[in-house]
Parts: structure tokens; sequence; C-alpha cells
């Protein structure tokens, strides 16, 4: 054997070795009957993220913050994780629904004051506003993901913990949870990774003027009054609730979630003539899609249908 | 007599006839007393809608879905002549409110499984655009409509009839009433004919992720709670409330209706400057109106005021 | 001493007093430690307003309408002295918080009868339109001010009354207090200075449509319901509930709050990508603020900041 075939043949099993690692981060899914995208490019998937727990299987992709003993105060490297997963999620076969969660008595106590704001101290405009823009990227990339995003709210939700349950599409609270945009209470401003833009379209001008000047605790039963908390349960039943949706979601017609998430997301910025234009649109092309042909053929066959999410 | 006499005879009589049958579909009416506007092109107005009841009495037009056996699904046809009276109303002397109710035990069931979904399987792309673009201008034209709008819900509103209701300036539901926005268990967007625009700037973002996504049926006292409902009336009630109500409007200052109406509609899609100027030239307009000329006359004489319509 | 030098000394001591003048009305406040701002230009600041209520102290405003035997109803000269007030609000250094209340039963009536609707009458259109954008001013005005406004509502806002609460950022209601936006009822738009886009944003559409067409009477106990009261509290506490939180609020971190007044009212305008990235920029500034700073080291020392405004 020559020196030239030796180290093809060793590249060869490299190659072989390395695509088959990456394989195991795609899980079986109803989608991939029929292939994968062919619009992925080269670059694999992460396997590991060092910052929160990460998970995923029959369709559920779960992220836990993971710093109990912080109540899940975030840092530097948390947020780029998140912001970096976020960009593979949509790219993902396997991955339908997110759900959003923290370990221990937190859900996420927002920026850590010690390993954020501490070392924010000081730092020059630029930096800062990589930094900030890094913050926005996150919530932007929730907004924008197109699947259904829960966050399941196991205690208290500050700061940027706060608008990053604000971003998510289904907020599911335990009963001892809690939610608070605190941000003027470090002097800065209430308005701090789109909580401006989103939180009035949630709960009203009235409100949310008054959430994001005083900062104060918003507790459960009153973030379901006034419609900030999707459902309430007991904290004993947060987690199977939150999964017992989530797996809802993730068996359903996956495509017509995505299109859901897309409308409502971009109907914000829309004015009334265009947005009707976009959905007689996007409706004409889920009117030809295999999922809503199951439904009819379910339908009339007088059984339930089974979703492809295509 | 010559021949171009008895022609010139026969055209008279045939355009007297036809101006005469024109008349007898405008009903007196306050704003009759200065004469018709003299805006309205050639083409008569439609004496008979053949897929829904429709009648017209004291400026008080009623829309009553008439299939009360399919609880009045919707069919290719109703939506058509929906769509074509909603855009003639606009035009019409002696409609000052409009009513949409339903017949029998549904206000509207939406799209008919077998006339509607089964027909759309297989159709081409650019016929199931035709589709949904006249399923959207249904709702933009109730949007747009210059006077008020009332859906008297008398039952089960799912799919599109959720989404009439939804466009309506004010839903009166029966206690037994309930809306579904149920587009997503039959495979589409939980966007339709606008409702990914409307329903979170009725309910809020949060409320109407959760509607949007689940399709999960909202009865009527939690529609009130919401703000989805306007009022919730004792169901023997619901027809003689709706009535009630449209003619109070009908009597009321139709033409500060009508700019109110504008102004409601239009400013969702205006910044806040634009608005500010849109409302001050609007309002300069009102002052001129003989309809704040006589409140003024009426409040300096201790009696109510008579209002005009303009 | 020659008549030259004679002139030079009177305006001289002319210039002395009336800068002396100017002075008294600014009360000492923490940001003067470090001198005034350089960007006031050489125009005073009115001492005396001649139509409503005014005074300043511990960096909060106070206006109060003051014509009790007319419920405070506005005239030409309430409205001018307000915009104009509003105008220099944002270039005084002593006013951190304003506070808008009413003497006597009413907070205020809106548009008196006889001399505005009256005087109205008859009034020339460009006149009109310099009346209409006057009162849109004002509500402009007090959403473009940089710093938390309160309505404290001690009894009947109607009208004009009730917008002026509206676009306050934070609305305390006396039990007893009501708003009502009654313009149909007068033949007029429900759009007026800005009614028809702030009410659907504070309420949603729905409610604001009913209570921009019927004009109706709202409680206490409702606006709490729907998010237009921030609070209600009982009557005689109101006094002291309003000043209690907006000395809170002055004694804050007023550069964060004037922020967060920015971002409330700016990204209603934006969309979503826009409202992140500005909340960035915003957000790395206030980042680099002594109050900031001073929260970090409050936080580190143990002790409760001390805020500086800036």
């Amino acid at each position: 054997m020559t020196p030239v075939l030796g180290v093809a043949l060793l590249y060869g099993i490299y190659t072989y070795l390395r695509a088959r690692g990456r394989d195991r981060w795609r899980p079986r899914c109803a989608s991939e009957d029929s292939g994968m995208s062919p619009f992925r490019a080269s670059a694999g998937f992460t396997d590991s993220w060092g910052h929160f727990g990460f998970e995923v299987s029959d369709g559920v992709a779960i992220v836990t913050f993971d710093r109990p003993d912080r109540l899940n105060a975030l840092t530097f490297e948390v947020y780029a994780d998140l912001r970096d997963l976020l960009g593979e999620l949509e790219q993902r076969d396997d991955v339908r629904v997110l759900v959003i969660t923290g370990s221990g008595r937190g859900f996420c106590s927002g920026g850590d004051v010690d390993e954020i704001i501490g070392a924010l101290q000081g730092m020059g405009s630029s930096r800062l506003l990589e930094f900030t823009r890094m913050t926005g990227a996150v919530v932007e990339r929730i907004r924008r993901l197109p699947l259904p995003v829960i966050a399941a709210v196991n205690g208290v939700a500050a700061g940027a913990g706060a608008v990053i349950a604000l971003a998510s599409d289904i907020r599911i609270l335990a009963e001892s949870a809690s939610l608070s945009f605190l941000f003027t209470r470090v002097g800065l401003s209430g308005g701090d990774m789109g909580a401006a833009y989103l939180l009035p379209r949630v709960v009203g001008l009235g409100r949310a003027s008054e959430l994001l000047f005083l900062g104060e605790k918003i507790e459960a039963d009153y973030a379901m009054a006034i419609g900030l908390a999707t459902r309430v349960v007991a904290d004993a039943d947060l987690t199977s609730e939150a999964r017992s949706l989530a797996q809802e979601l993730a068996s359903g017609p996956a495509f017509a979630y995505a299109a859901t998430k897309m409308m409502i997301d971009r109907e914000l910025d829309m004015d009334l003539g265009a947005a009707i234009e976009f959905e007689a649109f996007a409706q004409a092309l889920l009117m030809t899609s295999e999922d809503h042909a199951e439904f009819y053929r379910a339908f009339t066959g007088k059984r339930p249908p089974e979703w492809k999410g295509r």
C-alpha cells in the first residue's frame, strides 16, 4: 500500500465515522420517511451544549437552564449557546416543538449580577452593543422560529428570564412561579431584548407601562388574569403538563403550526390588507399540503388523521 | 308614428321602469330628505341574494346564514354573495348598520367539509388562491365598511364563521354560543382570512397564540372575559338585543359612526403621529357636519338631538 | 454718567433680575450637582400658567385642572397652556414625573359646551383644524414626554378628559371616578386626539370598538378589569396614593424611566426586528450610565442605590 492510498483510506474512515456520529443526532421522525431536507448545509448540528441541558425526543426539544444554585441566572455563555441553538433548530428535521424550562426552584433569574452585570462595568460601547445585540437575537430567534415554543415556568422568571418567557408562544406557569421585568430596578431601561415591543402586545399598553416602569412581581394568578400566562398548573404537574402539550403539538400538523407561528409573528408588523393577502397565499399553499389532504381522507373515512407534518 | 319614434318611446318606457324597479330597493331614510348621493354609479343594487337571507328595514340590514341543517356551513356561493353584498352596502343610502346572524342552532360552522374542503382537493394553485382571496375579501370588506357591523352569534361560530364574527365591530353572543378557530385541526394554518392579524389585536398576543395553535372551543363567558365578546345575553334574548342595539345605532349620528369605524380600522396600521393628524383633519370635518350643529342646538334648546346622519 | 452708560446699567440690572426670577423656577434636584443642561435655549420657563394649577416640588410637577364648577371643562386657553407647558417640561431639569389631576368633583369633563362647542359653530375649516391640531398636540406631547405621566383621576373623565387620562402612562382612579369617550354623543367621531389609536392598544380592538361607538360610562372597577385603570383606590386616598407613587418614581433612576417611556411609546410603531435593534442600542447606552454603575456598587456594597437620574 502506497502512502497516498493509506492517507486516502484513513480519510475515508474518518469521514465515515464523522458522518455516522452526526447522524446520531437525527432521531427518526415522520418526515424522515420522505428523506432529509435537501436544504441542509454541510455543517453538522452541535451535539453538545455546555451551558444548559438539551435533549430531543419524539419531536420535542427541551432546553433546561441549569444553574439552580443561582436560580439559573444567565451568563454570557448561556446567551451565546442559546442564540446559536436557536439558529440550528429550524434546520433540524427531528424537532417540531421547543420547550424551555429551568432546573431547581427558579426558571431564570436574568443576567447574573456577578458574571454579567459585574463584567459590563467599564466595558466599551461597542462591546456592550455586541452583548445587547446577542441578547436581542435570542428573542428574535424565538419569535422567528417556525415552530411552537413553550415556556414551562417553574419558578422565578426575572429580567431576561421574564423576556424569554414572554417571547415564547405558550407560557405554562407553576402556581408558585412569577414574572418580573425588573430592569429599572438595576438602573436600566424597562425595554430590553424586545420587552417594550412584546409586553404591550400581550397585556395591553396600560398594564405593560406599569409593569415595565415599576418592575413589580407578577404572580401566576395575576399573569393568568391579564393574558400573560397561557395556563397555571400545580407545581407538581408542571413538567407533565408541559410535556403533554408539547407532545400533542409534536404529533400534530407541523407544517400548519409553522405557518400559524409565522403569521402570528409577522402580522403584528403588517397592515390589514397585506396580512389578508399574506394569509390568502399561505393558506392556498397549505391547501396543497399532504396534511390537509390527510384531514379530508380521515374525515370522510371516519378515522383520526395521521399527520405527516408536510 | 315612424319606427324611430317607436323605438325611442319603447326605450323611454324601459328606462322609466328600470329606474322605478331600482328605487324599490331604496327605502326612505333620513338622508333622503336632501336627495340621493350623486356618487352612485348606474348599476343598480342586487334585489335578491340566493345564498343567505337578506333584509333591510329602518336602516338596519340583516344577513342571515341559512343552511341550518349544516350549522350554516359556508359554500363557495355564500362567500361570493357575501363578498359582493359587502361591496354594495357602502353605496346604499338606506343601510346604516349591518347585522350578521345565523338561522337554527348554529351561527356559521365555517367552510362546508363536502362543498368546500372536498372541492379544494386537487384544485390547482391559482384556483386555490382565487378562493382564499375571495374569503379574505369578505373580512377586508367588513373591516372597511364605514358603518357598524354587529355579529349576533346565536350558536357555534367555527373556522371562517369565527373569523367573520371576529371581523365584526361588535359581537353579541348567546349564552350557548361559542367560537373556535379550528384551522389547524383540518391541517391548515391558524391564520385564515386575517385571523392572525385580528385576534392578537382583540385578545392579545398570548391568548391569540393559544387559540390559533390549538383551535380550542371558546365558550361565551370566556369570550366575554377576554374581550372577544362585547356582550353575552340569554339565548332567547339574542335577536331582540341585537336588533335593539342595531336600531339604536341606526337612529344615531351615522356620519360620526362611519368616521369612528374608519379611524378604529385604519389607525391599527398608523403610527401615533399620523393617527393624531388623521383625527385632527377628520374631526375638523365632523365639526362642520349637520349632526354636530344639531347636537349643539338640541343641547342649548334642552331637547334630544334629531340625527340626520350627515 | 453719559446716557449710554445709564442705558447699559439699566439693561444690566434688568438682565440680572430677569435671570434671577427665572432661577426661582429651578428648584434644586440631584441633577444640579453636575450643572444645568448645556442644551437649554435662551428662552426661560414660564413662571405662571393662567388656566390650571401648576406646582413643582421634589421632582414632581402637578397640573390641576381648576374650573371645579364646570367639572373642569376645557377651554381654548386650557388646551393652549397645556400644549405649551408640555413643550417646556422636557427641558426642565427639576421635573422627573408629571401628575395630572382635577380639583373638586371632576377630573375633566372635556371640551366646554359653551366655550368650545359653541365657539366652534360656524368657525371656518382652517380654524377648526388649528383647534383639532392643538388638542392632538396635547396627547402627542404626553406620549413623547420622556418621563412618567400619572393621571390621578378624581372623578368624571369625559371626552377630551378621558383621552388625556388615556394618554398618560399610569392611571390611578378614585373608586367613584369614571371615563367616557362620549364623542359620538355630540355628533363627532369616537376618534379624537388619538383615542382611536390608543384605546385599542390599551383594552383591545373589541372593547375599544364598543367604547368608542357607544360612548358609555366606564366605572372604575370595570376600567381596572379591562386594563384601562392601573390602580383603583378609595376616593379619600387618591391624592396621597398618586403623590406617593410620583415621589417613588421621582426619586428613582430617571434616565432609565425616560428610556422606558420612549421605548414603550415608539415601539408601538416599530416592527419586531427594529424594536430589538433599538433596545440593543438604547440598553447599551444605559449600561454606561451612572445609575447602572450605582446599582452595581450598591448591590455589591449591600446598600440601597442612590439614583442620580443620569
